[in-house]
């Protein structure tokens, strides 16, 4: 098998072969049957991929997207410092929830997927998608609260564009923010860096965001207090890759599609197998009660405040540490283990001792969620 | 008068004073009375102006975005290179037109807010809202189109994000690209860059675009062949800035808003009068046709493929030259001059000999042109 060094030096041939590969076993693994978009195609998990590798992946095909993370990474100048790019758009329903607002998830959810490369978020882009009759003491608590939520990060608003579309052609408001970050090492950071024997750590409790959504968006019944989870995660990447050193092969954030896709990913684009237990993985009492009577398994919900990382086995207890020391990684936990094969498969041990294949998410049961 | 010297080099406490003053002189101009978003607020013109300084300006406030430029200019390190960054959502309808679609004009678009701040286009990412039941089809068709007209222009799209609204909560799909680009001189190019006696050029006739779309809507019995002037502009702006040297003061690709916005845009940052000659304006006759039935302005309707370069008195004739010497320059012209007095206003020389002053778009006759 054609890993990476141990020592996490890029060689380019084998990235670029690797990325090819793992090109091949996508289109296998994903094919696009659809005529038509549905809301299964923004789930984050299985249909999303068949668009991205039935439309997009092959269209826009160049070295730096085909690595499918969630920033690119380049050096503008052959001297110059590395800089990770990323772009989301945020169309969640409603525009205000328990524990945030549009705004602020689009703010956080940005400088997380700069941070999970491994980037020092800098500076970020707004664009609007404002519908006629929108209040605009609505749109001016949104920007307040981007603008908060931009100050308490650290990171600068410095270019925007609003667009007005005519009633009834959006819903409300639609967020981009696309974002800039400083990468000061030569860490190579991303789901193809999984290596056989790496600990798999989660930094904290999942579901509570897309929960607190789902219990916002409908008139259920069920009585509880979940709050979104939306939170900045870079300084608790700081704090990680301080402790563990070029020993982190992998972050990432399990928003749509949840742990489950996450990790699936991972285990694609590595070539990996890996092996997760089931009673390490904290879900909140509240969220998994809201998820057994909607029937819904906390593995897939989105998350807008917790990291994923895969850490070599000798860091992994110090990156661990690291971990619940920063206030956003108090509850972390070590939920599994990276194996060389089945190449491509998440396992779970369930609490009752089987196994059982966790693929990642089919349909959307949650759609506009971020 | 603070102006900048005449060398270009940026004196920062200068610049810092000026833009200060500016967003005074702009807050006293613009002022929200609404209570609810309208079509006008995405005009680019009056309102759009009462909207971003009524609500995003003093919330997002910081160095880099109150300059107001169409891109943010930044060093990421003190030795490393200065990059510009920008954002534009698209949601022009409908998604295809004659002489382009919604894909091309997304990719244009970014390329040419890039080459407006004097960088060279590297780098774009792309955020899709799609609507549930866009036919497969026509999103490969808009890809393709992106994907070719990214490649013409050397750029690649390196980061993207999907996301699905229900049925009724968009308008088949809107594309945000955010873009990075290079510069690679000290040159200071922006829209408080203008000083009394440079001259104001454009690249070729105006109102193409903003006709061609709203022919392509209506059912009118107009018949024409008026098509989308779209094309991606850092090309002619590479041969402008090799020929005219430090002598550019200002460009800017009149989009939402036209001519008209555009220019007083600048004389309110660069607290300058601009004395425009409406004979020298070129218009194709069907344009100015389909504007004469339809009761609007050229000087008013969207481009997506025309600059507006201010230029050193000097270098003027030599700037000129460079751009007729263009495929998208052929039909370049001298339009006007900048003036002291008064401040913050264009004046327009009209072709019976009066003068009559040239306000930006008020209301918005074409939504969603872009």
């Amino acid at each position: 098998m054609n890993m990476p060094t141990p020592n996490n030096t890029l060689n380019i041939e084998t990235v670029l072969k690797k990325i090819e590969r793992t090109r091949q076993a996508r289109r296998h693994k994903f094919y696009l049957r659809d005529e038509k978009i549905t809301l299964s195609h923004g789930s984050g998990g299985k249909a999303t991929h068949n668009l991205i590798e039935g439309v997009f992946a092959p269209a826009f095909s160049n070295p730096l997207l085909d690595t499918m993370d969630d920033a690119a990474i380049f050096g503008p100048t052959e001297s110059g410092p590395r800089l990770a790019f990323t772009t989301d758009t945020y169309v969640v329903s409603p525009l205000f929830f328990p524990g945030g607002d549009i705004g602020k998830l689009a703010i956080h959810g940005t400088i997380n997927d700069l941070a999970m490369a491994g980037a020092k978020p800098l500076y970020l882009s707004a664009g609007f998608i404002l519908e006629e009759g929108l209040p605009i003491a609505d749109l001016r608590r949104i920007v307040a609260s981007m603008a908060q939520a931009a100050n308490e990060a650290g990171v600068a608003i410095v270019t925007g564009d609003t667009k007005v579309v005519q009633r009834g052609k959006a819903d409300g408001l639609f967020i981009n923010t696309a974002g800039i970050g400083l990468i000061d090492t030569s860490r190579s950071i991303g789901q193809t860096q999984l290596q056989p024997g790496d600990r798999v750590l989660l930094s904290g409790p999942i579901g509570d965001h897309g929960i607190a959504i789902m219990l916002a968006r409908e008139a259920l019944d069920i009585e509880t207090d979940v709050k979104s989870d939306t939170a900045p995660l870079h300084s608790l990447v700081s704090a990680l890759l301080a402790a563990a050193g070029q020993d982190v092969h992998c972050l990432k954030d399990p928003t749509r599609g949840g742990v489950a896709t996450a990790l699936n990913e991972m285990a694609l684009s590595s070539e990996v197998s890996i092996a997760l237990d089931e009673r390490a993985i904290p879900v909140r009492p509240e969220v998994r009660g809201a998820c057994e009577i909607l029937g819904l398994d906390p593995l897939t919900i989105a998350n807008e405040g917790k990291l994923l990382a895969i850490v070599g086995q000798e860091q992994a207890a110090a990156a661990l540490n690291a971990l619940r020391s920063h206030p956003l990684g108090r509850e972390a936990t070590l939920i599994g283990t990276v194996q060389a094969e089945p190449q491509g498969m998440v396992f779970l041990r369930t609490e009752i001792g089987g196994m059982r294949v966790l693929d990642m998410l089919v349909g959307d049961p949650l759609p506009r969620i971020c």
